[in-house]
């Protein structure tokens, strides 16, 4: 175990990119959504207004989640993981699903042991 | 929208070090237990056995979880995300608890509007 296992002071690690890893789940139904990517300035984002703020590796920017669409994350819970390099997000999804698709979910489709998919909506 | 949101072949998208996400969650809790890494090796080991496999970053090798302490991870489902660069397991937890300190999640620290973090387990 290392220090970032037991300390109460974040210490993120993050990536060669200057990213780690998010999820977001839903705090009622406890479904996970997506997993979206932070960089130093979403995570403050987040943390600041509440709403869910992720870095686009697409577009390299900052993206406000649902500020266009209405679809916004709000942010019940935040909490980091043992090595401090992923974050999961308890949130409230508004408007829309959380998957561009228009799903609720992103994990949407069944990986079958003959590594078809199967659509689950 | 892309060909490989709605596909129902499974075209993996690895990053630039050949690896994808994976989100463990507990199938019966619905908890996040942890967020570990595959490559194409892991995923398939994943698929034909049915226990979690993972590469392991710090090692650079392929971590059967559990395979040594007993806490091996049975996969009751596997999904896959829109894009597909995400996938979710929906486990069995055995043995003893998913992270290394020996707590069942990984996500044991609630980041504080003030940035601190309090334990929750």
């Amino acid at each position: 175990m290392t220090s970032r296992d037991e300390t109460d002071e974040l210490t993120l690690k993050f990536d060669e990119n200057g990213l780690i890893a998010a999820i977001a789940q839903d705090a009622d139904t406890k479904e996970v959504l997506m997993l979206a990517w932070m960089n130093e300035e979403a995570l403050n984002k987040t943390i600041e207004t509440g709403q869910a703020h992720y870095w686009s590796r697409s577009r390299s920017e900052l993206w406000h989640k649902g500020a266009t669409s209405g679809a916004v994350q709000i942010v019940k819970e935040m909490r980091i993981d043992c090595d401090q390099d992923a974050v999961l997000l308890l949130i409230d999804q508004q408007g829309g699903g959380a998957c561009h698709t228009g799903r609720p979910s992103c994990f949407y489709r069944i990986i079958d042991s003959d590594r078809k998919l199967a659509f689950k909506s």
